[in-house]
């Protein structure tokens, strides 16, 4: 075994990197997201990690000061960042600002896998309250994308 | 067009991503590199980068303090890492060590394209002296290997 080299072993799993649940159950809501840790070093200010969203998952709506630069490499889906709504696939590049409400959400027929790259030292996620969602679902196709 | 969302144009080529020179001509010893800088903000303790080698080509070998993580996200190549050279595949993960010498080469047939993340804060490339070559070539597969 290489220290150096972790090969792919499948679509979205690697030697020597464990799957994790997302988050702990029932602390926010989420359906079907899986999360991996792919680099994560004492020497490095970032973490590097893999989420897969299954079919009809979706990660937590939720921001954060932290930013999230994400890179998706595996299947499609639609991501919510902020005022926007957009599809990506495979390759896309996605920003998520400071404080950016954001979801990420895989299609019926296909996973979203994407690595999401943030300061090793980083605050923890808010959930929207009351006033948030409403707010959030003021605009029609917002209020039709967003899962909580 | 997205503020958060650059979408991949083509195979290695994003918008708003400018494609740059890997290194200034002369100042080390590379082949048909290019570089360009994914993922980089006052707000993030890192830089993500994608480095593409061209077929036959190959980086620079050289060897820094900080570190280097990366996946292989277009094509297939070949490493040295300190002691090991090992063939690498898409999204496959290879950590480079602090001072640890290291070369990526593409074979002829194919390119080899790869996210490469750093601190934002990092040193600058040593390249290797004579000492340092000799000491390099003192293994066979490692003497046939490097390029310089």
């Amino acid at each position: 075994m290489s220290k150096s080299h972790r090969r792919r072993v499948a679509a979205g799993r690697w030697q020597e990197v464990d799957v994790l649940e997302y988050k702990q159950d029932g602390s926010a809501p989420f359906r079907d997201v899986t999360r991996q840790v792919l680099f994560e070093d004492p020497a490095l200010a970032c973490q590097l990690r893999y989420f897969e969203v299954a079919p009809n998952g979706h990660t937590t709506l939720e921001r954060h000061v932290h930013v999230h630069a994400v890179m998706i490499v595996r299947g499609r889906g639609e991501c919510l960042v902020g005022e926007e709504i957009f599809a990506v696939g495979e390759h896309d590049l996605v920003q998520v600002p400071p404080l950016t409400w954001h979801q990420f959400r895989a299609p019926p027929d296909a996973p979203l896998g994407f690595l999401c790259l943030v300061n090793a030292e980083r605050d923890r996620p808010q959930l929207p309250d009351a006033e948030d969602l409403a707010a959030l679902r003021s605009e029609p196709e917002r209020a039709a994308f967003i899962r909580v």
